[in-house]
């Protein structure tokens, strides 16, 4: 699977998205070194701080069933990442980040190019 | 499936946690209308406060796969469920809760007596 | 000073929230041992998981202004705190929350009241 | 105010946090353009993902203080600002953030080189 077939399903799931607050729907793609692609949405949520994002769906759910750190290859998202995902996309260890950028680019890059010289824990 | 059942595929789950900050594994099963479970575990994060629980896991994955707030029956818990996790129930209107309580016991209750008169928004 | 005064507090600062995406004001006074009066607001962010609510921004700021757990004896509340807060109020062992109920009700209550059975650590 | 000397302010506050859980105390100053400082420290919650890191204490004080974005002129901190935070520097268009980066060097630069690419909502 190329990132740009990968970027197209994040496209093709952001319509699951349940985001009645902010009416921004956003879908997510993460492609596991095994080949298998695990999609996430936002949800939202009526207390806002609450909420998760698109990536941290997909990412979390690809835990949930049986991924770790290290296992997910790249990642398709259907808007830029706010700071909080690339945390997230640093902490799986992600090689590629696919995604659609402010001026309607679809942009092919890295974790630690959206959020360099993050800290160490 | 029973709620003890529900609670058991919860334990069952909850050795995928990805919980290397505070060695916490937490599992929850939540029972979809049509019968499906949808299970879920803690993700945790180097910055705190970008970790997700495993109620918000299986209930965000429910999503991803094309439930909406009113499908989801009833959850499985492996630990009482925090404030914000609680906050997600009342806005999924799921029906039953059963948990382990910190006494030890197995208990079954609703959303609304986890968290009296919330807001609605 | 007494919680409806300090309820009142909450009232009047919470016009001084940062809520560009709800549009939902909300403000919160904390009461320390000492006397002194603390207030926060909510403060929102594009990327709504990132946001905090008035009671977190209270209790945060207390902490930096040198209160420990144990050191807030009440708060008031403009609302029904939401389940992420209710967790803090619990961490804080606060005695006394007095908000505005669903029903339009000065309700003065505890935070165990409002999030039974919650998990210790 | 030099932005060292507002580093070392965020320093010499690190010591109020509240860090039970990861024992890692961070301290923020943040810069008004009417020349205070408003410091803040992490506050963590034994439900992890509830917790706020120093930087967006700093900054939610200074919004209930009266303070709006484009009011803070920057911002000093003990460690490199998670994902997160670099979304709230962002929000608060804050011009110079002072961190100290995990070579151990102090860094000026701005949220956009920490946060590139960012979305706008």
């Amino acid at each position: 699977m190329t990132d740009g077939e990968l970027y197209e399903r994040a496209v093709a799931v952001a319509g699951r998205a349940y985001a009645p607050y902010s009416s921004f729907d956003v879908g997510a793609a993460a492609l596991a070194r095994d080949g298998r692609v695990i999609e996430g949405v936002n949800v939202e949520n009526a207390a806002y701080p609450l909420g998760i994002c698109a990536e941290r769906t997909a990412l979390a759910r690809a835990v949930a069933e049986g991924y770790r750190p290290g296992d997910i290859e790249a990642i398709g998202i259907t808007a830029s990442p706010c700071g909080g995902c690339r945390q997230w996309l640093v902490e799986f260890r992600i090689e590629r980040v696919t995604y659609r950028s402010e001026s309607g680019e679809i942009v092919t890059t890295t974790p630690s190019s959206l959020l360099p010289d993050t800290f160490r824990f």
